[in-house]
């Protein structure tokens, strides 16, 4: 057998900000032998999501920091080479942490098999029956409680998670509407995924915005975004809003938190709350979601869109594109 | 029959940050007689509450406005000196908005009848039968879902409602660490009130003492503060943390809402929730919280401390004393 030659981005340095080139370093190295109970998976697909971000600083989120001269941590979907693992066999699909790798030598720990549906694209795992599509179905459904008849806010509705959000938020009877940055993307959010109306940020002051648009108040706001959005959000909640804090991407590349919204008073007044999830809490019961995610997307109720940037040398400058507000829809790196 | 003559306190103009004499005018004018279904109350004691500078702005809260030239509103407790009300008798005790002055003529609606138990003093009731009680029960056992084993901390500890939460922690068995101002105030709560810590915030950095007294993390928060201390609060939760938002005195007497706390994204980290709730919304559950109030207070296991203010007339400058720092305990008002 050839020896396999593994391409990895390394984390070398902390970031201050932006993620600059020289936090990050390529190696290619021999990939090891298995040892009995590994598995051997190629990645075909990397997805870049905003909380990778957080996992490279110094400090611990819900997951421990990128110890530095490791490979850079991250969410994809690979296909098994080979196999000493009784849980994997070769040619089956799989989702997890592969990280910024071509190849992953695992003991199977937090890699999901799965087995492509026939006809689907293989971007609509990252982008519909994975990690995103699970985040936006329990945290609309389960943490915001989103019932018909409501009014649904969500920022960063252009982004993978957001523009599922809102589209679920029609799917099940609520009044949507959606903030994102941009005439196209509001345009895409209203007119293909048929958001009830978007404000476009860059060019609208949100908190009246919200206002006109959301009589007589927000009752579940779905939050990407964090900063001055939240703030507006939390000016126009209805009585008994619930907030779903799902990001906080403006503040991800601050390097001391900015102060938070000066309108978290009415959370009292209106008897609201505003509540955080991470959705591998919820990883037990991915089937639950995938399956209705894929019974509307078979309905043709439920679109996604892909954003993919062709290669592995690409991640680092890709991952900016969720900073810049550059990306629409889900950002991939096709990796092999 | 003679006339009786009313004292009243008007508010009659907005304050600016603190509340002024300028804002309230002294009136005094005869009672008029009793319609059918009205009854007469002559005010015993008033409650002063942080949530009454709030009530003075021209921006509605939970509540609307107080229009200016008419009475302020408060709650208090009365007897019925005349009633051709059928649910009131002469004699019988009162709970309810009787608002700042000696007389209230009333449809009975907003007044909870009640019974006086031999022996309990009559600060009793608004210091702890009343809304105070309610608060802090309902927001620790409800809203908080404070569990044995668990930390709590609380802010605003030494005030009426801070000082009765600490104590239901206990009981519950919770392990209770709370901040206030100064050593007095600390001193009572650890040595009278048996919380396991106190912060003095005035003396000592907060946020370094929670971590160091509030090891993992804090389970339970219950927030009368706001501003610093409730972000000293967020950069020390533990997972599934829930921040029972009760108050913000810190921001009432501000024009416009200062910015919020920094560690909002320790909420997504942590899966832990902020939720704000008003006492009022629990009114029919009220006798539920008295009977377990009653039970703790007549098994010594629960104490109240009355800040009793002599005379309807000092009831616009007491109010301050809750902003000042310089009440402990429930604020109330001898009116007659």
């Amino acid at each position: 057998m050839t020896t396999r030659v593994n391409r990895q981005w390394l984390l070398v340095s902390r970031p201050e900000g932006r993620l600059q080139p020289s936090n990050f370093q390529w190696a290619e190295t021999p990939v090891p032998d298995l040892q009995e109970g590994q598995v051997l998976v190629r990645t075909l697909q990397l997805s870049l999501d905003p909380t990778n971000r957080g996992w490279t600083n110094a400090t611990a989120t819900y997951l421990p920091p990128i110890p530095l001269g490791e490979v850079m941590r991250g969410i994809g979907l690979g296909v098994v080479e080979e196999s000493r693992h009784p849980g994997f066999r070769v040619g089956q699909y799989v989702q997890g942490l592969t990280n910024w790798q071509l190849y992953l030598v695992s003991d199977g720990r937090g890699l999901a098999a799965f087995d492509p549906t026939p006809g689907l694209p293989m971007d609509a795992y990252l982008g519909l029956f994975g990690h995103i599509g699970a985040t936006a179905y329990f945290g609309l459904v389960e943490v915001g409680q989103a019932k018909a008849g409501e009014t649904l806010a969500v920022s960063g509705a252009a982004g993978a998670v957001g523009s599922l959000v809102g589209q679920i938020g029609k799917i099940i009877g609520c009044r949507v509407v959606g903030i994102a940055g941009g005439p196209a993307k509001c345009k895409w959010l209203v007119e293909e995924l048929g958001f009830d109306a978007a404000i476009d940020y860059k060019r609208e002051p949100v908190q009246p915005r919200l206002r006109v648009l959301c009589r007589p108040g927000i009752d579940v706001a779905f939050e990407n975004v964090g900063g001055d959005i939240l703030d507006a959000v939390l000016a126009n909640i209805n009585l008994r809003a619930r907030v779903v804090l799902c990001g906080m991407i403006s503040q991800y590349n601050e390097a001391v938190p900015p102060p938070g919204p000066r309108y978290l008073g009415n959370l009292l007044v209106k008897r609201a709350r505003i509540e955080g999830f991470i959705v591998t809490d919820y990883m037990s019961r991915y089937a639950e979601a995938f399956a209705k995610l894929g019974e509307w997307y078979a309905a043709g109720r439920l679109k996604y869109r892909a954003d993919v940037v062709e290669g592995l040398e690409q991640a680092p400058a890709a991952l900016n594109k969720l900073f810049d507000g550059t990306n629409t829809g889900k950002l991939i790196v096709r990796v092999s």
